[in-house]
């Protein structure tokens, strides 16, 4: 078997061998006659996994004890809801960055989510140039740009932009203010310092797992502090209260997440993925910016990501061409998300180096073939 | 490899073909050279099993057009919020029926959810003996004991009771009240006529596949009426005009859920499902009911459930040896829930009538030599 070449924004490419020790044990987990999906949520054997998926994040991504590890579901687009739902009281407000669709899917939400609970929202920064659906994201703020409200019940910001490309590579000052970080998409990348959020989220399926898990690491006086008037469901103290098995997790995502995890501690951890995926980065943002203008990257430099490269070629024809052509030479995943067009090339952890050179090497023929 | 004999309440035993066709393709998927996990649900080899999967369980429940098939997240914990949220309206109330804990608990979260909103729920009917937690189930009521209140938004049931193994085997009849079911652990053991309901949900991690997915089939004009107050992702009407693709699905437990529909397919459908669960009850019942009192069995007979069967031994301490035992001979599973202790053993689709009777000739030979 060849494997795909695979440049999806998520669920994206998975650390071959995750997949192979799932493949390897999936009839009889264990060696318990079981599959892991079988097994009761209550029982040793799936007790055993989720705790060594809690502990392998906690130790790569060095997350104090003060702070809560909670495996949730509905993806970071139910955090959207949830986060209002428990952190903003009644009568206060929240304040959000605004620096690509996603955050702009955040603010929607919340704004329903705090309207049915006597509370509200506020765009507190948004680098958006243009009007509404169409606006176009190239950049994060300065810090002079974010005018945050003091009394905010917290600060909410997108780290990656997975659409538009655009990265925070250094996270703003919300002084005594909660910051609040949908880490989605580039998420155990790299180190963070964690102290310097009270919560942040993250949906499984770009750097973690397949989907259907959603990582929430908030502070416990944060958790402890929630409202408690919404469905129990929805309150984070539900799911730190009960290690995350309040109610059946997804536990064979749980469990591949657990093999990921191992594969990135195996690797090296947090160090390595870093020196990993600045390695596949910087070749294809030379490989663009070394083009003579035939691929452009639309980001400003210092807000490039470095989990989804974003470009354009001179027409739409052509990058329709672009992507069929990769497509035969087994690369897929590569166009960018139908709200924008253009190319996208996503470069999660399981992505290898190899596997962008191969597609650099693809670019520069393609551009002396059509330049 | 030996298989274990798997009673799980859920995560439960699921279908070995199921499990075995997806060993097969785990890492390459359709010929695509990559794991169906890693495939962009917005592509058309995972679109595929997302239409096939809708398409089975229409099929094979005979899900009339007028209703949709949706698949979502955060199991039937989520529902007992997302139910009154998305269909009681400001100023009205919806009843509700309590035959077991799940009831219980079904109240509980839709009296915190509708006064969120300004709404509010009534029990119309509650069969427990004693009070609170520690109430006792042993049956559904007559149609006469549901008080339902014509205006009600809706009532509520709870079709099978998985702790207390208390089952419905005929519907009320609501009269023009839309009747909301919770099928979590009796969905799809038969055929049963969609009609009669207005919404029917339930966790997948029963009769259907792996945890991490939950089924919701409802009228499409009462999720048309459903309330817009609330955050997007948690309306019925959301996930209804995106086919379950507003944000990234559990994939996985999609795909594992089709493999389990077309496994019941190959079967011979809900005829065969439903002549499999009886004779497995019935060999199960009739093992408990003839070992002259070693074994009794709390439930009124009307009211048993074909899919939990729970009963007791003279004391706790032969119910500990009884499951310690049958774990030496392989069978595991077989624990009552903590919270009312004794044993349950499930009987879900995939579990096998060999099974049941490994277990009734250990059960004869266990009282045998403790009686």
């Amino acid at each position: 078997m060849t494997r795909t070449i695979n440049f999806n924004a998520g669920p994206a490419a998975l650390p071959l061998p995750a997949l192979e020790r799932a493949r390897a044990e999936l009839l009889d987990f264990a060696g318990s006659g079981m599959s892991v999906m079988e097994h009761s949520h209550r029982g040793k054997e799936y007790e055993a996994v989720h705790a060594e998926a809690i502990g392998l994040m906690r130790e790569l991504y060095a997350i104090p004890a003060e702070y809560d590890v909670l495996f949730m579901q509905g993806g970071a687009s139910q955090q959207f809801a949830m986060v209002p739902m428990n952190l903003v009281p009644a009568g206060k407000s929240a304040d959000y960055v605004v620096t690509g669709a996603w955050g702009q899917k955040a603010v929607a939400e919340a704004k329903l989510a705090t309207a049915m609970l006597g509370a509200s929202v506020r765009v507190a920064c948004d680098v958006g140039a243009g009007e509404g659906k169409a606006k176009k994201y190239v950049r994060v703020p300065t810090a002079g740009e974010i005018k945050a409200d003091p009394a905010a019940a917290y600060l909410h910001m997108t780290s990656n932009e997975t659409i538009d490309g655009v990265e925070f590579h250094a996270f703003p000052d919300a002084g005594a203010v909660p910051l609040v970080c949908d880490m989605s998409s580039d998420f155990m990348w790299r180190a963070v310092d964690v102290s310097r959020f009270s919560l942040i989220y993250a949906g499984a399926q770009k750097n973690l797992g397949p989907s259907g898990v959603v990582v929430v690491i908030a502070k416990k006086s944060l958790v402890a502090a929630g409202r408690k008037d919404i469905p129990t469901i929805f309150q984070y103290r539900t799911a730190a209260e009960n290690n995350s098995l309040y109610n059946t997790p997804p536990t064979f995502a749980i469990y591949l997440m657990r093999n990921v995890l191992a594969w990135a501690k195996e690797l090296g951890g947090m160090p390595a993925m870093e020196k990993r995926n600045l390695e596949k980065a910087s070749t294809l943002y030379e490989a663009i910016d070394g083009s003579g203008g035939f691929f452009r990257c639309p980001v400003d430099f210092a807000s490039r990501s470095v989990m989804n490269v974003v470009f354009r070629l001179s027409s739409e024809a052509l990058e329709e061409k672009f992507a069929a052509e990769a497509k035969k030479a087994h690369m897929v995943g590569i166009k960018g998300h139908r709200s924008v067009g253009g190319i996208r090339i996503s470069l999660y952890n399981a992505v290898g180096i190899e596997w962008v050179k191969t597609l650099t090497h693809f670019m520069k023929d393609f551009a002396k073939a059509n330049g």
